[in-house]
């Protein structure tokens, strides 16, 4: 075979996509769609030309614009994926609904409840698929600790231990629980498959002007099950590590170990009548091996990506809907408020 | 030289120590006191008779007795060390001031800030040496850190984060803040040097009957600092890792680490004018190189003991005294009444 | 701005690069390359059809051929990039280079010290620029290392030994020196800038037909300077660890390591007249503070990328050019006889 | 019950210990002896008076003398314990037997195969316990990757490679392998079982005057075995690392490792007739679970003392024997031999 024109040809058959925002994540989004079998990206969207270059340079094809509304009204887009500022989210997605497109949000879906709310009946009315980009989910360590919690192996949840922090950019428009925290919220809310009932955070902004930059925040949930995260983007290291504690067994997940990111500890409690004193003995504590059981290393977005292209052909529902979008956004938001005052506890509104 | 009898000559000049308590630390407190040139273990008094078979066979010439009383009451006793269960630490320390003994009790002092306050008057009065024995302030590390945030190495403090969890035996007459915490906040205590004014916490017992096992304590300063401890002893995995967090620069402190325990991260926030946006240029980070000073190895209980018996012979106030006891059980009597309130935030009762 | 037409434009005034062999190593180059500001990705070929695919749905636009001939001929082709099994080098190597073109090769540069020498005759009569691709020397970490040495902020050299271990493909053209330890030796010839005087290797081949999938190799140099290197496609963990020792300090460098690479320990012997025994106090150990310096985080390909193009385009000598290329093959050549007699120690063949 | 003098009653009935040798070492078998419950501690010889007088405030009713004589012909010493440097090994060794004594040496057993042959005699005409403290032997980890081997749990044997470096002191009389190489050699001896056919080794002495401080071990074995040690007291951080590879599972043992000492991965190769090119498809590999078995936290030593006081008291053959010993020293001085010869292979004389 001598050298021949690559002309890209079979794509016409897929989903069109478009993106907007192309910024810190909007290039990964690029990426895992274009090198995606069943979609192909018709146009990339950002306010800053010089951001633009870059998509030209790297994916010669595709359209840009500086104005988000030509691409959502762009009929060869089928599907809008948003990774631009939160604030905005609610604009953007709310407009491609409203144009018929499917959507995909990154995290968090929307600055507020309300927002979210309006989305999913949007969405709803409209038959569209509406996914928020709550990557961990998809990734292959978080679907096996689901597994591990699900199946019974773990026994009953008694606590998830979550931080996640590092030197970062301040973001401007939210604070640190918002940035950070939510992906924590997002393995919370897929592993343990149930909700907080209240909330106490506290957090402390050390720029004057900016949001939160470090927050703790607790979760109660029923039956004596707890929930914490530290965020922190005035860190000197990095950290992501997730504790999982169980009746049975316990899970640590360290999402910067390469290849042994989730440990599974056959530790805990063990509970004995004491022949001395009624407590000291009564509470043992039981010390077995570890097990570090062996995970794909396919990324979580391109299963994310995959699984929303998935869910718009096949008309499903998303794992991450707009439903765990708002619940997430309605923990931050409540986490907010307790944040403001030092530490209360706020009952989480449910709408029944 | 032939074969000589090892009497043990010239002990006759030192202190004379009474070690009340041989269970998981008392050991510790006998070995120091006994290898130390400045003392000699006159006395170990245990409830349980099976402990005090170990002294005998480990510490031939030392008398026992199941009964501290005798112990106190010996006038070859000067000093009395106490490691017993918390509950006891009061009735034993005040008996043995009383009877013109100096005191170097476990940590924490007493189970309430009253209890505390009553041996700080009683020593005072006497003109007696009374030593809580913070173990960590004696460590070459820690002293290292308060160095560090004394000459202003680190700058403006912006958080202390202190995380001690491990898979540990539940304590039938505290929780785990007055177990684990209570070394955080020693260190906190002793390398912030200033004081909280106000907490919230929370925790969970999992065992019914049992005390909280898993807390999360946040402390409010002056100048927006925030403190942050986690305290688990239900943890898979053991880690103690203090994070502190200033403006110029912020240390990791990893006491598991055998040669770098402590690293100062030239690291921070940089603020700058921004081109674009206001915010988002406005503060950025600077990552620069990691520092570990070299330590010297000496155990903090050795230099503690050592600390102990110069301010028994020189009549010197000891770092750890009285009131840093006290300090300490007023913190963790309010955090636990916060806890119990699930995390309601509770000001500081400082007696002016 | 509405949506434009993105049609690379400008990229003709820039260097014309053909890459062979789309395998492991080779997307890489096309990326590199392809994002560069001062090359384009004119084709790239590769035996195999289906890698072929690949390229054209991520690189619309980029001429593909099975045929590397016809890449090689391709008037709009200045340069050729090979990244084929080591056999095949030489030949392509040659061709390229008669065919007027300049020439970038994946490590190692050929199958023997031989065929290196003709390339480098070829290259030099041409006046065209031939590099080998030591990535590693371009890295930040590697180039940091050859600073402390070549300034004497570690002293006088004693020691380098690097570990490169991990599961992984055993090669079916080369052993496991040709393969692993290359990177390490390109890193030693690099930092050490000097050559080792002899060779004594042993491995194990535990594949039947296969080549040795286990090697250790020690160099001498002159002044008792010792070089070593573990390479191991049979390991249960990846380890890439580098210790180079001196009079004044010792480095480690773990390439590994997501933020502190190298490690600059202030530690070594120190030579002092003994009291007692002639010997044990005499040779006592300093143990002094660690240092981590910040590095960049840019991807080595990218500076070698850049290097090749800027010697190409000024004409001037690459820091791992061909005669660097030569080196390595005829220290892995020796090291590969030496380990066929069983570590032999065999004296390196320098040309005078 | 009141105070009461602690006369150490009972202890008549104990095996009767000296110790010779107060150095680095001593003070842990005098520690182990004296604290176990079938041995006391009679004497303890140390040329240096200055090390007595620890003994004396330690361990009063011991008897202290700077004469080994002495101490060997004490009646009320049933067996002895040597921690001298190794050239006094044989010497004293010697002359304890042949005082009727059992004899427990530390490693290397002698500073000659010779030597270490006439002692394995000495102790069997006489029946007599002559034991080695390889102490890694009776460490739980390594009986834990002894059963591992010997249940075919691992698979064939493919190699054992093992590091072992530190800034150390550097030992007058030995070099470095017989320093601490010769604890990976303990290990190996024990968990694979088999010996070395033919030995390689290359090292260099940095100091003038001095042995070798870095050294390279390799040891042929038949079946294409393969073993490897790496020993370095010039390294700037401390490695302790065994990797144990097996046709079924590999094994990584790090000492340093608090509680996840043993780790067995479910790795290794995997064949396979491969469609496109014989080999490449040919040799793939399998990567599967991770685990580590819990294990006791039981010191070596400690087991190791009992277990001598055991072969003492039933007559039995210790794990570590005399002859265990030799095989050891006998690898140490072929291996000497080769390093001398710049890595010249040797075979090893087995005597038939």
């Amino acid at each position: 075979m001598g050298l021949a024109a690559n002309d890209g040809a079979g794509s016409e058959s897929m989903i069109g996509v478009g993106v907007i925002g192309y910024g810190y994540w909007g290039p990964n989004l690029v990426r895992n769609f274009a090198w995606s079998d069943a979609a192909r990206v018709v146009a990339v969207a950002d306010r800053r030309d010089a951001r633009l270059g870059e998509v030209r340079r790297r994916f010669p094809g595709v359209r840009v614009t500086t104005a988000p509304e030509d691409l959502i009204a762009d009929p060869a887009v089928d599907a809008v994926a948003i990774a631009t500022p939160v604030a905005t989210h609610h604009a953007l997605a709310l407009a491609a609904l409203r144009a018929g497109k499917h959507v995909l949000v990154e995290k968090p879906l929307a600055s507020s409840a309300r927002e979210c709310a309006q989305l999913v009946d949007e969405a709803a009315a409209r038959r569209l698929t509406l996914m928020v980009d709550h990557t961990f989910v998809y990734t292959p360590a978080v679907r096996r600790m689901r597994e591990l919690v699900e199946t019974g192996e773990i026994g009953d949840i008694y606590y998830f231990d979550s931080v996640r922090i590092n030197l970062g950019l301040f973001q401007p428009d939210v604070n640190v629980l918002w940035d950070l925290a939510v992906h924590d919220l997002s393995i919370m809310d897929f592993v343990l498959a149930r909700e907080p009932l209240a909330v106490s955070a506290t957090g402390v902004a050390h720029v004057p002007g900016e949001q939160e930059n470090i927050a703790y925040l607790t979760m109660f949930f029923a039956d004596k099950v707890i929930g914490h995260v530290h965020a922190n983007w005035l860190a000197p290291v990095k950290v992501r590590r997730t504790l999982i504690g169980g009746s049975r067994r316990m899970i640590v997940f360290d999402d910067l170990e390469a290849s042994e990111k989730i440990k599974v500890y056959d530790r805990g409690v063990s509970l004995a009548p004491g022949p001395e004193s009624r407590h000291q003995m009564q509470v043992g504590y039981r010390a077995g091996d570890v097990w570090s059981p062996q995970l794909a290393v396919t990324e979580g977005l391109q299963i994310a990506v995959a699984h929303f292209i998935e869910c718009v052909t096949a008309g499903t529902t998303p794992i991450t809907d707009g439903a765990a979008g708002l619940r997430l956004v309605r923990l931050l938001e409540t986490a907010t408020a307790s944040m403001a005052a030092r530490g209360a506890t706020i009952e989480l509104q449910v709408p029944a």
